[in-house]
């Protein structure tokens, strides 16, 4: 945005704002979950300079690059921030390691008393470096373009820190939330602090619309979903709300399935992410009514690509196309994606129905 | 059942296959999914001396053993048949190990050629074991008892075989499955056949009940589930039905969430198996007014006990208690379940609400 315009107005100009601000477009606004990431070989090539992945995400000039590399190549609606959900326990003071092949690898953390110990207060001034990025970024993007910033919602983000990775059966973080629910809120409460302030930052320094990702929120049962997942969700954009008015809050809480519904209507979101398994003719009836959708493409298909993605792309548009909707995928690029596919993807959302 | 018997008569006493049909109940019937297994201090002992997990299932003395042991402890009201889904692929003929620590492990199979060369003729013929344990729990059970047969449904066999054992993104079968209809369905028609082969023994050898365990359905979009799962499932209820008129199949399409209804209405089944991510009031509201329900309690609950347990239990009770209903879990008895607590469990399912 040029300094000195209105943001309402100029704002409005950009398809992905105006999309989730409910507004008829002739074609749908598009960008891709990881659209900046291993399919692109000028990743990979940007990758192999940086010492490790924390460092891609920390260094300002190699995550303006990441986060500008897909809207070069293929003029996506949104650029999506190059960072990752563990920036924020990381920023809390848990060490946080990337292996190559493995995951992410955490401290774990089991106990209320560590849970309180965590100190909220500092975030955002420790995460000045992905701030900066995003500043850059802002200042490179073409006025067609919005930037979307992001974080992990506490649920996803408390299962690494208490998993201390990547994990299956989701044993230990599930045993203590379900089991000592005042306890886990501990846990909880500090991660809402430390995602309002870090999506605050993010907005302040340019991000014009943001995400929350919860991308475990599938494996709850519905007590413990309404708790872990639509409180905290709630709490947070509230806050975004009454600190930023206009921007836009998407949720995904992947895998809510007969969950969805409740999510939308008890969180506040401007929008909804929709996962891969969300049948389309459900979500527009029960959900596009309420707010914008997005999504919902399995990353399977692109990776296919050919008329299986054809057919499934058209079958998309002709469920969402007539009511608020950003296409996107169900969850993010793989890293085996030709990056033809992505090419083919993005004429197909933009070519006449 | 004694010999000469009537059949419908003689099953309708127990209380499993009452509530399978409908019948008002006093107290839900009980079991649990994976009630049989690694939680159980004499299962350990009992695996201990076979030399691999196939051996415990093909080995009709210790299939029965372990079928019967958790009836001893608890009396649960039904006895799942201990095996394994992978039996059907080993049946036809494809390597199937099961090493510790890891899950099991297959020799990938992953062109239609392949698949086409899968002969489902000798399925019921190799299985002979499996059957014999049935026919001797059979014998074995008291009258209140009633013995459920099982297999993996088509889609989820298939994720193994095509994947070579468990996977996290199933990138290699939702690859050939949304890429190539035509050719995965070679792979699933054979499925199907040697399912109804295989679950179609198990009630004559001496199944009341059947259920199929699409343990995967959740990671598939609309299209490929209608075409994977519910297409499938209903030529295996259909033809079940026909061969075994009155004999209750539970389908249990975990993480189906929105898809939940639709496979409810078009496959036929006489039940439906709810994971714990099923919100208990939308089941209750449009599934149970179709088919009974049978679920849902979070297997980390019985993990926890105490009072979480007991809230969950009572909370899903006054949910389902009203019409037809089996407790069970959502998904399979953890390893690291105290003994305990399922005793606890199964206690409050059948005190006085």
């Amino acid at each position: 945005m040029e300094q000195g315009e209105k943001p309402e107005t100029g704002s409005r100009r950009k398809p992905l704002l105006r999309a989730l601000a409910g507004e008829p477009m002739d074609r749908p606004a598009v960008w891709l979950m990881r659209q900046a990431g291993r399919y692109l070989p000028e990743y990979r090539a940007l990758r192999q300079d940086a010492t490790n992945f924390l460092d891609m995400c920390l260094t300002p000039e190699r995550a303006v690059e990441a986060t500008l590399q897909p809207i070069r190549r293929f003029g996506m609606d949104g650029a999506i921030l190059f960072c990752d959900i563990l920036v924020v326990p990381f920023a809390l003071g848990r060490s946080v390691a990337f292996r190559e092949g493995e995951g992410p690898v955490l401290e774990p953390l089991r106990t209320r008393k560590e849970a309180a110990s965590l100190v909220t207060d500092g975030v955002a001034e420790r995460l000045g470096a992905v701030y900066a990025a995003i500043t850059e970024i802002q200042s490179s993007l073409s006025p067609e373009t919005a930037l979307i910033g992001f974080a992990g919602a506490p649920w996803t983000v408390a299962t690494y820190m208490v998993e201390g990775g990547t994990n299956r059966d989701f044993a230990a973080v599930k045993r203590w939330a379900l089991g000592d629910e005042e306890g886990f809120d501990v846990l909880i409460d500090r991660l809402v602090d430390a995602t309002v302030a870090h999506l605050s930052a993010q907005i302040t320094a340019g991000a014009e619309v943001v995400q929350l990702f919860d991308s475990w929120a599938g494996v709850l049962p519905e007590r413990a979903f309404r708790r872990y997942v639509i409180a905290p969700t709630a709490r947070i954009v509230t806050a975004l709300k009454t600190r930023h008015p206009g921007v836009p809050v998407i949720g995904f809480p992947r895998g809510a399935g007969l969950m969805y519904r409740a999510y939308v209507m008890e969180t506040g979101v401007s929008a909804i992410g929709l996962d891969s398994a969300v049948p389309c003719a459900i979500a527009q009836r029960t959900l596009q009514s309420l707010v914008p959708v997005q999504g919902n493409l399995d990353p399977l298909l692109l990776v296919v690509g050919g008329a299986a993605m054809a057919e499934a792309v058209a079958a998309i548009r002709a469920s969402f196309g007539g009511g608020p909707f950003v296409f996107n995928l169900g969850h993010g690029v793989l890293p085996q994606t030709p990056v033809e596919n992505v090419e083919r993807l993005v004429e197909l959302v933009r070519c006449a129905p």
